[in-house]
């Protein structure tokens, strides 16, 4: 399956390696704006390389399309793909605005190709392991789901405040990771939060720390927390806990190297950032957009499931404002 | 030391067996409503047996009293103890009124006795020592506390309807541990929660599932997860996040015996309750108590200490009635 | 039960304090050559203090005899204790030479007093949970035991040379921890060691690191290994592997609290040496020799048992001096 | 760097699949006395197939050899690529007749290319970090080394029959690995063990219960214990003990995933065989192999160490025969 990839920064480089390296894909072309990163890119996997993103899509030989540029445009280059009938991935999230992304997704609707979101950590194997125990009803009915997700260190206040804030550009993969668990949608969410790492952040008019919780219509909680800065490295948990048991997805190590000194018994730490954490997650996640192309498969994570996450993060956003728990308008029960 | 125990119930015969065994203590009386268990009790340590509390308080020969009565019962006794110039020892709470209990403590402070309100878990040597970790700076300026705590099995609605409620009743002990773990006072509080275990409990007009957020001051956050039915035995543990790191407690376990099956690998259940979990905290908090009643050390735990879980336990309370948070009134510092 | 105790050194010690806590016993003498010793544990725990030891085993109202001395004198003390009809507790081991073992056995046979060897790790709860998982099967068929035991830090060379060397002193222990997990006698045993921790050691005459392999009639085999010295801690581990799986006791540890840092992840060491390892261990050994002294129980460790241990021990010892495997001479098949 | 790959069978497939996936290598050409497995491997990677070895290595194209044929073939074809001047991957072992095995490195050392030994595990991740950190010396002074090797289920008797025992076959990659941590050649062996598993192991000439105690000159130990049959999965673990401390290293699992119900706590099982175990392990042996091949490296497993490990193998064997153990032949220092 020939594949055009758009956008050949930090997360194009890494779908570029994975569908170089699958036996059922190929690297067709890569698009940047950057003309440099588009040839660097290209060169490595052998692909052709552009800064004319419509060119690229107007080849006739593409059978799929990556979009990993910049939030702003990717509703744009869905747009496009679309309007081509090509499967898309895009990166997560659709766009800040939920007026353009139900537009967007409208259009996708009726031009009738699969989209398929970024949520990566659906496809990590310790997540995704723990949710199939889940929906087995391993934990029975569940009433609890915490999720800890916290990153190395912060990003720049230049970047953060492009970001849509902590919770569109963060806390999203976890509020989507809570849909992904509870198994039906949240009614009410409370955020609250504070600057507590870096000053620059709160004078770019986020926060850096963050808990939120989450209702459902049954009743079930989920509590989410979120940092900006963990020393001892990427801290990504999974708990559920239900009426017949609890479940938990600790941090994979390294290596399972234990250390008894005079001192302590000392382990490895979590593994530094997203990029050594979810590899197997980033395989997975093509193999199944392959299978969603080759209509083998639904999507695992729909265009309304970026939605959705992003309707909870709007609303974790405006409770963090308000100061107060915000219901989440109904937004029907596929997750 | 010559201590009187009012109380002969379960949590009474704790203490009881406890005194007994130390080396600096005798149990001198018992004291219960109950004439056959005030009996029992005092047979089995050879301690004098009454159903006249007055009378028991009245032997000059006693140096400390233990309250283990029921919660309504408390202040009273709490009063004339404190008459009697007599070091006490309360189980939590003080009272569910927080008027009688400002009252109370008013009294206490005139009569100059030490009073140590029974928040067991500070003793606790895994909770303790994660504590003074913090306390040495371990994990840096606190940013976050996460605390779990979850019963094996619910009580009988009966017991729920005149319990004060799960904040009041269960999670005050998990109020007192942020408040001991957070080093600064909480200034909001925001609480939600279900009937998802017993229907039972919910006629009864409470719930059985919580979620709490504190806030501090300074910013940090604290989160706390109640379930009154944990299929997998008493599971108790405290996280706290910093600057420099995460210190965590977990679940001690029975034995150390994995097995290893062609099905999957075992290991211990947590323990069932707390009369198994905290037996070492019953007696350091005995330890304690004689140390305080012989002037040798400050309470660990105060009647301000009582009263302020009791005060978040109240704002816990009514921030689930009005579904919204609640700002706590500043308390003082100490913890 | 009145009970007297005989050696009031450091084993002596946490005997007399298990004893004067236990509801059913009573600490009615303590004998020890030394004045002062004998003097000052009777006083802590109100019991008769005295140098004769005759006189003590005299007293018509003594139930119950713990042999603590030292090694050269446990027989004669046995056997004055069978004179008495008494039952006995007698730490390990019986005596260094087998012949004298077989004769003072053989008395006490005749006596037809009960006789308990102290073992105290097949009383340890992690040990005795593993032991008792093994017997219920769920190892299936024992093929492998495998057994680590390092001291801390090395003991004097002075004691050293008078101890019998490590596989009488030391791997005794294991010796007959393996075959309380085997449930088979060993037919033959192999030893090797180096002198690795302390020069002084081996110019005492002894080694300080040893590895051994016992094989049992149907073939299946055990490994212990001993160091005098780990850094770390007392390390005391067990590994039962079968048809059916495998099951491992692990060192418990302090407390349950994990420190993540920008270095490393740490956990606590285990506990120092045996007795903050083993406190339950003794209790329950006081346990069951209450029961044992009352006809209420067969002793789980017998002189038989003692005497197999030291025919291992000293097979080992024969083994590392001619450089070749010994065969185990049939002793009966109780464990 | 083109390679050709000899033997299309298992472990043939997982390099050729490693090589296909590495952007320094490509699969030249595919050699198989099985036409049809040569073929389908070939048209899986694009690489030429042929039943004819010879061919396949007059080839000048060729860059460098994988040989993964049966034992028996590996010093033929080892002397047929160092005439070719190709530098040589071998999978253990070089040949069972260590006569033969001389007469080849000599012919190899005359031919001056590089040789390089299957031995897997030295490029395990988990192993790999312990090693390192024995020879940063972190367990300081090595003074025990323990080995634990279990495979999940047994070979069929009539492989046993042509494996050379389970010495040579099985527990030939754990006397390397002891060599690998050791950091000095043993001097001396003993060998025990039993046919515990399948009496048909037993028929034909071998046993599938092992235990086994090296001893290096230095005077430190090291035990290997293996199994043919582990009902929990693939049993790999390391284990050094030193002067500063203990280094283990554990199986790692599938998933992180817990599982706490109300019978247990539940992991998941070891991975099931080397296949699923040892992934990061063959592809980092390409990586070094490429390397050596390009003149950058030493081989990190030299034909020397796979003499090394069959001497050893072959001592372990001649010592169970014997019943006794047996001195080693000094074969210089290099592992």
């Amino acid at each position: 399956m020939k594949l055009a990839l758009l956008g050949a920064g930090r997360i194009g480089q890494i779908h570029a390696a994975n569908i170089h390296h699958h036996p059922r894909a190929r690297l067709h072309a890569v698009a940047d704006v950057n003309a440099e990163a588009a040839k660097s890119l290209g060169e490595r996997y052998g692909a052709k390389a552009s800064t004319d993103i419509d060119a690229v899509l107007a080849d006739p030989a593409l059978e799929g399309v990556f979009i990993c540029t910049s939030t702003d445009t990717h509703v744009e280059l869905i747009l496009k793909a679309a309007r081509r009938k090509l499967p898309i991935f895009c990166e997560k999230p659709i766009d800040l605005d939920l007026a353009k992304v139900d537009t967007c997704l409208a259009e996708v609707t009726r031009a009738g190709v699969p989209l398929m979101i970024g949520f990566n950590r659906r496809f990590d194997p310790h997540f995704r392991a723990l949710r199939d125990a889940v929906r087995r009803g391993e934990a029975g009915d569940v009433e609890m789901v915490k999720i800890t997700s916290r990153d190395p260190a912060p990003p720049p206040p230049a970047y953060v405040r492009v970001s849509g804030g902590i919770f569109r550009d963060m806390m999203i993969h976890d509020l989507d990771m809570a849909r992904f668990l509870l198994g039906e949608e949240p009614v009410e969410i409370f955020a609250t939060g504070s600057c507590l790492v870096d000053p620059g952040i709160g004078e770019a008019g986020d926060i850096d720390t963050a808990m939120v919780i989450l209702k459902t219509r049954r009743g079930a909680l989920c509590h989410i927390d979120n940092s900006r800065r963990a020393v001892y490295g990427y801290d990504q948990r999974l708990e559920v806990f239900g009426s017949k048991g609890m479940l938990q997805a600790a941090n994979p190590l390294p290596t399972t190297v234990t250390r008894y000194t005079r001192e302590a018994v000392l382990s490895d730490k979590p593994y530094h950032f997203f990029l050594d954490r979810y590899p197997e997650a980033y395989r997975a996640e093509l193999e199944h957009f392959l299978d969603v192309a080759a209509g083998r498969a639904e999507p695992l994570v729909t265009g309304r499931d970026g939605r959705a996450a992003l309707v909870l993060a709007d609303a974790a956003h405006q409770s963090l404002k308000l100061g107060k728990p915000i219901a989440i308008p109904p937004q029907g029960e596929r997750n």
